[in-house]
């Protein structure tokens, strides 16, 4: 294998396939980067088996030369030296060429590097995937959903299937839910789709998955390609292919939990309810349950307070911009609203209560395309 | 106690002083800032005792009210928590009331905080210093002193006198001083003083002070006063008192470490060098020696590689500006030569050796007021 490349789309592809990689991985091969040049251009893979990613680099792209191959072939390179050493070139092209016994030379400006490469035909092959289930969403959107429903997945490993954010796909809508228990998140959003009949409900993608697909997707409204199987599904934009395997196991139904009705309607501005709650954790920093006491007063007031009996007390006292109903004192885990107020998109919030021991609802007043759903703390 | 203050004078305040206190004292009053209201202003205080910060908010400053002292007194507050709150509260006043039993509360908008203080009649004094060694130096010079020296301390505590700067003072220089014993920094500097005899030469300042100091100091080119006792360095700026102890024992003498002839010459631009340098160590990453060998070739050029058997193999060439005296191979710690060209203010430098076996010298061609010094590594 020989081929001339430019060095900023190598560097950029070599990140992108990077974040497939694990250090942690069991399959020595796959702490490498797979590297084909064919009469089309560069392909570059990584993967950690539960991820993987390839990228293309194609010969020509806007009429600029990226790739000047001079002999097809394929090697493995260990990603964890070759990121860095692309990145660090001094010329703006690198010559790769592989000798016998997977012996690569890396050439740009006068820096030589010789590396010990691995047989590209112990690389494991990607999954195949039949496109029967495809739709598209623009890139945009997609690291929207992506923000607004991963950070809620479980962390705890005690339920793997909640680690993981459900999709669920019907009359041209997709559903896309995500809770740890205590907390649930969920994001609609309209998909583009030739197939009327696409309907699926259990698709649970891995949030570390969802993670790394949203460092790598541009923020632009292109569209993106997305095939759901059985136990994958694949993203495709643009020279990039992001495969995932999916999580076993039934999701919980979630439909049910989210309340009809209400008792206590609240309206409140969402940065200055975002700072309040964060004031009012200062001083439980330490602690493990972040309550919150949360209390309506006369003239649509509400308070805010924290108690951590060694350190200190804090109030805070916020104007709502609406407030109807009951009065109401309850307690939360304030880290999981604050979770929730920063990803919100719309400048206030509506909450509303179905009393002090049942959950309650967070969701923008300016769309109706997400909710969020706390469980109250008991403290007494 | 009781005063109504600026809150973004406060916070910068608060800030500085907080880089005194370490969570790791075995006093529990070192964990909290002192606050003093008298009729000048607040006073702030910080202290791990072996560095002392003070900060002064005057009551006006440039015809604006800092500080508005309703009642004189004093408290000391736990500067975790007290350090994130000023941060984060709403408005740009907070008032500071102490009342019975220390206990304490900031308002600010519709936040309230009620704190726990602690007695400041615990609190230790600041030490009292003698002002008879007193110089001048700029702030900005000052700071490029510490950024040049500082680095090269020890950071093993088997000889402490090396963890520290040594500063000596003759005929209006400051000579500072730093070495780990494989990797010697200097660097001089003109003082301003009116005490004609001040000399001396075994001040030994420890690199965590300069560090914080280094931090705390702005990048201007006002007056900073410098004192030194036999036990304590007091550096003070507008409304800032800066206290460092100093470390016990005698400094190693290394005048005559440096060489005062030399057999080869090479002159090199300092980024480029740099550079390869960096490249030619990025197989060895989790190497611990980091060493590269170094070669003059024919025509001016000098040659760097570095090899790790199982990873590849790294190779270098540089042009140089000017290569007189003999042919050389050599091979040094890249790492610390990395450290060294990095807070280099020369766009080329000169390093100057006197054989494979002997240290050699890496100076800035652009100014004499600095030098360098490294020892080789032997390789077989």
């Amino acid at each position: 294998m020989q081929f001339v490349i430019n060095r900023d789309y190598f560097v950029q592809s070599v990140q992108h396939v990077s974040k497939a990689i694990s250090s942690r991985t069991t399959i020595p091969i796959l702490t490498g980067i797979k590297i084909v040049a064919d009469h089309e251009g560069v392909t570059l893979t990584g993967s950690d088996s539960d991820i993987s990613i390839e990228c293309f680099i194609p010969k020509e792209e806007n009429d600029q030369q990226l790739v000047d191959i001079v002999q097809e072939g394929s090697i493995v390179l260990q990603a964890k030296f070759f990121t860095e050493i692309v990145k660090k070139l001094p010329s703006d092209k690198i010559e790769v060429v592989v000798q016998d016994q997977f012996a690569t030379t890396l050439r740009s400006g006068s820096s030589v590097f010789n590396l010990n490469g691995l047989d590209p035909e112990e690389y494991p092959r990607l999954p195949q995937i039949e496109e029967d289930n495809l739709f598209q969403v623009q890139n945009d959107l997609m690291k929207n959903i992506i923000r607004q429903t991963v950070f809620a997945v479980s962390t705890a490993e005690t339920r793997p299937i909640l680690t993981g954010v459900n999709w669920q796909v019907e009359n041209k809508q997709l559903i896309c839910t995500a809770t740890d228990s205590h907390r649930l998140a969920m994001r609609k959003a309209a998909i583009e789709t030739n197939i009327d009949e696409l309907n699926f409900t259990n698709v649970v993608i891995p949030g570390k998955s969802l993670n790394e697909l949203n460092k790598i997707i541009d923020d632009n409204n292109e569209l993106l390609d997305i095939v759901v199987t059985e136990n994958q599904v694949l993203f495709k934009s643009k020279n990039l292919l992001f495969f995932s395997r999916l999580l076993d196991g039934n999701y919980p139904a979630t439909k049910n939990m989210i309340p009809d009705h209400s008792k206590t309607d609240i309206i409140l501005e969402t940065k200055g309810f975002l700072q309040a709650i964060e004031r009012a954790l200062l001083l439980s920093r330490d602690g493990k349950n972040n309550v919150v006491n949360f209390k309506t007063l006369e003239d649509g007031i509400v308070e805010i307070t924290s108690v951590t009996p060694e350190i200190g007390r804090v109030t805070e006292k916020i104007d709502t911009k609406d407030l109807s109903g009951e009065e109401l004192r309850i307690s939360f885990n304030g880290k999981n609203i604050i979770d929730a107020l920063k990803i919100v998109d719309s400048t206030e919030v509506k909450i509303s209560f179905t009393g002090a021991m049942s959950p309650f609802l967070v969701r923008p007043v300016e769309s109706d395309n997400a909710l969020h759903l706390f469980s109250p703390v008991r403290t007494y």
